[in-house]
Order: C-alpha cells, then sequence, then structure tokens
C-alpha cells in the first residue's frame, strides 16, 4: 500500500451542497401525483401550461425577491460567458412577466398560464427549510376585474380538496391591499418606505399579537430574545386605525366590511378596496363557495410589496405538533394577489394581473403530517437466480411478465448468495419471488412465493431448502407463470 | 413628455438568456405525456424514481463533462458564500454516483433507479440547440452481469414503441468498449490519451466514412472547409485492425461475432467483450428482441471516456430533410453504457453499473417531424361577458360546468369588445361559447355556440347580431346548461 502514495487523492465528498436534498421513490411519486392533481384543477379553470427555462438574466428577474430588501439578495447568480449576469428564478411570478412581455403581441389576451416546478432560494437553509423547492402557480394577465381574484380564491380550495385536504380543515382568507393603503392614506402615512415597513409589522400579526404589533408600529420592543427591535415610529394617532382595520374582523362578511368602512374613512382608495372585497364575496356565494371554505380576512396583507389589490392565502386549520412538541395550526400553504405593476417594468405598460402560488413541498408535509398520503409504492417482481448460467431463462421469464404489464426484474447483484436475493426483494417491498432451479427445469415447473406473506420471516432464511417449506410458497406450471404470479398480486392486495 | 425625464429608465429587455426558451401549452403537455410514457416504461422494467437537485458541488460533478476535454468547461458554476463551488448539474448520471455513494447503505443492492429532468450545458446554442434541456435516465448500480445491459437494450426498445415510434422506424445498436480495447490491446496501443483520441475518430465515422477515419487515424486529413485535421499518428499496421473492427458488421450476429473474434486476435480483454457481447445477444433472443430491435453493431463507441463495457444507442433509421434541404437519417436520441468506475470516485470501491439517458426534446423532434404526435389541448368553454352587472350569474355558470369536470372560464379581459371575447375563444380554441343577454336572463335562456363550426368566420363578424346569425348556435334552456354544453363539446370532437 505504502508504494501506492500517488493514488492518494483526495475524494470529493458524496454529499449534495448545504441546503439541497435528494428525493427517493415515494416521495417522487407523492410530488408528481400531487402535481397532477393540481394541474388538473388549473387545467380545468381554464389555465394553459408554461414552462420557462430556470435561468434567467439577473435583470429580468429584477427587485421583486419575496422579503429581501436589497435586489439580487437571496438568488443564485453569475456570470456568462458574455459578462451578462444570469440567476436561477427565485420564483414563477418574476419569469411569467418576462414572458409575457416578450411574447405579449402573440399571446391570447388575458393570457391565463399555470406553471410547475422547483425554484432556488439563496437563504440560510434550516430544518425543513431548503433551497430548491416547488411551486405550482396559475396566473391570469390582462384581467382588470376582480372577478379573477374571486376565481383564484374558488380554484384554491378546489385545488385543495383535490390534494386530499376535505372541507373544514382548510379556509381561504382574502383581503384587498387598497383598503390598507386606504387606512394609511385616511393616517396620513404617504411615506412608501414607511407603508412598506407597515405592511412587514402587520404581517407578523401571527407571531406577536395586536399588543406586538402596536409596539412594533410605534417605538418598538423587545423580542423574546431581548433584542430591542426598532418600531415604525408611527403616532397613536395613526396606530390606531391600523389596528382597527387588523382587528375588523366580524362574525361574518358583512360585518367584516361594516368595520372596515369605519378603518377607511373617506379614503377614495380605501372605499375602491371594499366594494373589490364585496364582489369578490358575491361572486364566491354566486359559485357556492360559503364561509366555510372562503373568508375575507383583514389581517391577511401578504409581505410582497408589489401586490396591488386583492391578497389571498390558503390555510390548514388543523393543528400539528412543532420541533417543541407544541401544539400550533400548520399555516399557510399557498397565497398570492394583484399585481399590476410587474410587466410595466418592461413594457411600460400598465398591466393588471392576478395569481396565486401553491408551496407544494409543504403541502406534502401537512398531507404526510395528517396520514392522508396513501401512495404505495410496490416492488417489481423478482425473478431470482438459482442458476447463473441460465439467465436466458430468467430473462424469458421477465419478458413474459413484463409484457403482461407487470411489474418485474431480474435479480441483477452477484447470485451467489440466495439470501441477498431475498434480502433485496424484502427491501424493495416485492411482492413476488420467482424461483426456478434445475430440477424445476427439468419438471416444467417454477416456484412463486408470497413475499407480503413470507417477509416478516425472510430475513431469518438462510438456506433454500428452508425458503421452499415457507406456506406462502406454492409450486405452478412454467406456463402458467403469468396467470399464476397475476393471481398471487392480486390476493396479496386483497390481503393488505 | 420632456418633464418627466427622470422616469426615462432603461426598461429590462424581456427576453431569456441566450440558449434557452420557453415551452408554450401544446409543448408542455406534449412532453409531459411523453415523461410519463417513457418513466411508465421504466417503471415496469423495476427502477424507481430519484429526484436529486439541480445545483451539485462542482467538486461532486467531477471532470465528467462529456465531449469536453477540459474540467468544469461546459457547466454553469459559482461560489457559495461559504466560497465552496457550485454548479447546475450537466447530466442525471454524475448525481446518480454522488446520490448512491452517500447512500449506499440504506439503498437496496443493486441500485435500480430513473431519473427525469432538465440539464444544463453552458455551450454555445445553436440553431434548435439549447443550453437546457430535458434528459429521461434509468441506470443499476452494483450490477456486474451485462444481463443488465441486455435489460436496458430490450428497455430501450420498448421505450421506443411505448412513445410512439414503430418498430422498423428505430434500432437499438449495441457494441463493447472491451473489445476496442482488445484491438487497440492486439495493436500495442497503450496510451491512455491515444486511446481517447482513437474513440473520437471512431465516432466520427457516420460523419466521414471509413476513408476519413483511417486518415484522422494516421497524419490525418483536410476537412470539407480546407482547414487541415489533426490525426491521431497509428502506424498503418495498427490502423488495419481497428478498420476491421470498425467494418465488423455482418449479416447477421454470428458474423459479426467471427469477424470481431479475428480483430481482436489473442487479446483476452478482447474476447471477454466479445463474450459479453454473445450473452447480450442470447438474453435479447431469449426476451423476444430480434434484430429488427436489437443488433451489435461495432461502429457505435459513444465518446465518452468513462464506459468501461457495453455501450448502445437508439437510433431512428426514417429519413428527414436537414436545415439544407437534404435527406438523412434522424439518427440518434438516446445513448448509454456500462461505466464501472464513476462511484469509485467517491468511495475508492469499484461499483459496477450500466445505464441509459434518452434525449427527450430531441425524441419529441423526431415525433413532431413525422406528424406522430397527436395530442390536441382543447381550449376551455367561454362564458362570455354580456353584461358587466351581471359577473355573477356568469360566474354561477361557470362554476356549474366546472362541477361537472367540463374545462371552462369567464372572459376576463374588458368586456366592452365583444368581438374581442369572440377573437379570444377563437385563439383558445375554445369548443363552446355560452351566451347570456338580459333578454335571455329574463326568458332563463342562454344561446350556446359551437366555434369549432364557427371558427373560420368568426374573425369577420364584428356584431352580437351577426354572432346570433351563425347557423352553429343554439338557444337553450339555462337549466340544462351542463347538459347541452357537453353534448355541443361531443358533437363537436365527433366531427373534427
Amino acid at each position: 500500500m505504502a508504494k501506492d502514495k500517488k493514488k492518494k487523492i483526495m475524494r470529493p465528498k458524496a454529499i449534495p451542497p448545504k441546503g439541497f436534498r435528494d428525493y427517493f421513490g415515494t416521495d417522487v411519486a407523492e410530488r408528481n401525483l400531487m402535481l397532477t392533481q393540481i394541474t388538473e384543477v388549473y387545467h380545468r379553470y381554464g389555465f394553459d401550461a408554461l414552462e420557462s427555462p430556470a435561468v434567467e438574466t439577473v435583470e429580468a428577474l429584477g427587485k421583486f425577491l419575496p422579503d429581501v430588501d436589497r435586489p439580487n439578495e437571496g438568488v443564485f447568480s453569475w456570470q456568462d460567458d458574455d459578462d451578462a449576469w444570469m440567476a436561477l428564478r427565485y420564483d414563477l411570478t418574476a419569469p411569467l412577466a418576462r414572458v409575457y412581455s416578450q411574447f405579449r403581441n402573440d399571446l391570447p389576451s388575458p393570457y391565463r398560464r399555470y406553471a410547475m416546478g422547483p425554484v432556488w432560494r439563496n437563504e440560510k437553509p434550516g430544518p425543513g427549510r431548503y433551497r430548491q423547492f416547488y411551486q405550482c402557480d396559475a396566473d391570469t394577465v390582462g384581467a382588470p376585474s376582480v372577478a379573477a381574484d374571486a376565481e383564484i380564491c374558488s380554484m384554491l380550495s378546489d385545488t385543495l380538496e383535490a390534494v386530499g385536504i376535505p372541507r373544514g380543515d382548510y379556509l381561504v382568507r382574502v383581503n384587498n391591499r387598497k383598503v390598507l393603503n386606504g387606512v394609511l392614506e385616511a393616517t396620513g402615512v404617504s411615506d412608501d418606505f414607511k407603508r412598506a415597513n407597515v405592511l412587514r409589522t402587520i404581517d407578523k400579526f401571527d407571531k406577536v399579537g395586536i399588543e406586538g404589533v402596536s409596539q412594533l408600529l410605534g417605538a418598538g420592543r423587545l423580542d423574546a430574545s431581548g433584542a430591542y427591535i426598532d418600531g415604525v415610529e408611527l403616532s397613536e394617532m395613526q396606530i390606531a386605525p391600523v389596528l382597527a382595520f387588523l382587528t375588523s374582523k366580524g362574525t361574518n362578511a358583512s360585518a367584516t366590511i361594516s368595520n372596515l368602512r369605519t378603518a377607511v374613512g373617506n379614503s377614495e382608495i380605501g372605499l375602491q378596496g371594499i366594494s373589490e372585497l364585496e364582489m369578490i364575496g358575491e361572486l364566491m356565494e354566486a359559485g357556492g363557495y360559503g364561509s366555510d371554505r372562503v373568508e375575507i380576512d383583514p389581517s391577511v396583507v401578504r409581505g410582497l410589496a408589489y401586490y396591488t389589490g386583492p391578497v389571498y392565502e390558503a390555510e390548514l386549520t388543523f393543528e400539528i405538533l412543532n420541533e417543541k412538541g407544541q401544539r400550533r395550526q400548520f399555516g399557510s400553504v399557498s397565497g398570492g394577489g394583484r399585481y399590476d405593476d410587474l410587466v410595466k417594468r418592461f413594457t411600460g405598460q400598465e398591466v393588471p394581473a392576478t395569481g396565486v402560488s401553491i408551496g407544494v413541498d409543504r403541502l406534502l408535509a401537512a398531507l404526510r403530517e395528517k396520514g392522508r398520503m396513501l401512495y404505495k409504492l410496490r416492488g417489481p417482481v423478482v425473478v431470482t437466480v438459482m442458476d447463473r448460467d441460465r439467465l436466458a431463462d430468467y430473462q424469458q421469464m421477465v419478458s413474459e411478465l413484463r409484457n403482461a404489464g407487470i411489474r418485474a426484474e431480474m435479480y441483477m447483484g452477484n447470485p451467489k448468495n440466495f439470501g441477498n436475493q431475498l434480502k433485496y426483494a424484502d427491501k424493495r417491498g416485492c411482492p413476488v419471488a420467482v424461483i426456478e432451479g434445475g430440477d424445476e427445469k427439468a419438471s416444467g415447473i417454477v416456484q412463486i412465493k408470497d413475499l407480503a406473506l413470507g417477509a416478516r420471516l425472510s430475513s431469518q432464511i438462510e438456506t433454500t431448502e428452508e425458503w421452499k417449506s415457507q406456506p406462502a410458497q406454492m409450486e405452478i406450471k412454467r406456463t402458467d407463470l403469468v396467470d399464476e404470479v397475476k393471481k398471487m398480486i392480486a390476493r396479496s392486495e386483497g390481503s393488505m
């Protein structure tokens, strides 16, 4: 070994970059199933597919990254050969704005598209928080009426039920950014930067409560860790209407609307926002979507500065245990709203648009948490190799099974240790093993083994003889292979 | 306008980075359909899904980029916050090697996985040549026997037929790198660099013919553009066996094998390669895959240096017209082979592996070229807006249609110009438009319009009155909406 020194090169580490992970078998199948279910609803609602590339120019992506103040912070970016900066998309909305601007003369108007796929965030990863995750979006570009927003709310409701969240376990909550703007107008907060800070503060309502929001809108507060968080420095006169707005949810829609009217006073934009909310309520009702599915909730503001009108989010209302073992609501799995300015960046023309994004991985986590992901990945029928000189015989069996539509394979590892073949079948969740030794071949028979039945014992079995003594094993005619395997799979599925 | 100078900011260009493109509606649906068809076959063959992230460490990706001599050339890479280099995956094999090495103690052995998704190449884009494209791979890691290679060949055959390439329009060609190594051994070419050059030269056989290969193996040749291409500088004694190998394809498998025996002489590795090819032939025959689907072809070498045994590719044999209007064979849509060294980079242990990659976008292009993509994207039923004060009425109709499983939407643009609503329906390929004016509402009726019938004329119609006079329009009871729309869609589909 000593003389092999020059071969002692550093080996690469077999790990993905931090914050990235792999998905295996069932996880992939479950996500694909969910993406299919979601896009089936989007399609039924009239949206067409769009797939834009993972990479965009930094210029086209712009400064719209959510929850980040500085431009280009939070994206993975690099320079192309010609020095142009390119980046991985951080969401599916910024690429839509680029695509719509580029192809607006050829696309139908309004343009209704759905998109699904991974997005990337250059953020600090944490438990359950990855730097690549799936989104599934639907947007209508060129739709001035809030009918388009109302439609998204009912679509969200239908989508959640389609993926397996029963009515009562979710709520789509809708609000209108214009109402808050009306409140701020009425109280004389006109500075854009200050308004953005108010938005961000209100967004913390869930976490810090009404008292916390009140302090953060004023001088600031000590947070749980003892650090002092600076406030937005509104006066008490300015804070009161914001809090009134935030707590204006009534026992029903019309009570809420009435409370909101008080909060906005005479602000024109505020009153317009309220009448849009009324319209959304009316349309939801016409479509049969009652307050058990969709409700007006003034505490929904969504952090993104680019929303200009209705905003909405879908929340799962059942409780789960968090990392500390405390019961808490699962929370938001989807959000969106109206953004009339995104396309304007490119074209100079204001184009009304509205849309929604579903966080697919979070929704999957919720379904798993509730034991509602019922996808069962079944392993293949394994044709074992008893005699390595007769691979052709085994291959022929596998082909017959596959041609009959049965998932099947010949054992591809080293066949020497028969126990390993059975351990393999066990690990794969194989329903049936096929065994044909030399004697069986000569007699025109094969053994088939119900592995679901035998799984419990299989790890203790060492020899072929022991294996054959298991009661779940049957001797069949070689010519009946396909039929008998089919029957055994059906029995095994029935008994599960 | 002049005083608006400060608003004259540079607008971002609405284009994707060069070499990237968008896919709309039908294109996306067709590709998803193909991915589903391919993975259905992979699944039936016993492979499980794996989805690794788009991003890997540069270290883990290594220097395996096909057809590129320099490390990291050809990938999109950048530095993470902690200065570690990361990059977009350029294929699905390098990530598999990383995943297998990382999880080898938990994965079944052999590990059989399929993967699908985009890969990225930092290469000069060209016509039809993009920097992001789809691959769909299947690999078996930990399978020493060429039975695993044979299986891939039959799977390739089944897959091509599953996506719509009829038997006779494709051929899976298989060869063994060991045979060529045997030929080189027999002729005394032992230098690795020289061997790699020989490989690359042989790979040009399709383009330059036997005479061209002969020149390139020797002193070099003038290419069509007049440039002189340096040769590999083999002697004539060394070139002759290589050419013999390259042209050893006989009229049937046993003739080919016999010719190959002559070419490798006494080389042990060469003889081993030949016996592996014989085994593959035997297994193909046992599975019922005749020479109309899979054949041994010594001219298949695959450029990649990492292949160590059997190599295979799937070729479409029908002719298409190229850019210059010349007839040529469509060529390769898939390739793969055995690579026993990829995992060793990480673990130090040699792990036998074999697998295949299908170039999904190229295969889609082939099917479109032959008019075999029959996917028809049908637009939604459009409920037009005749009276903007009655959006709730229209929304209710849309909800009824959707709840009955019918793809439907309310027109979401500005409803003022009714002609625009019809143009929109036309552009979307909508089968039916629903029209309800105030009079109809009062009488409890609606108009439904067969747009497939009316499409021809619709672009010339300007007024509602003209539209109503079209023969494809029917007056129905409002309560019969769902049933009548269903019937009209069925009629329209039947007449297409």
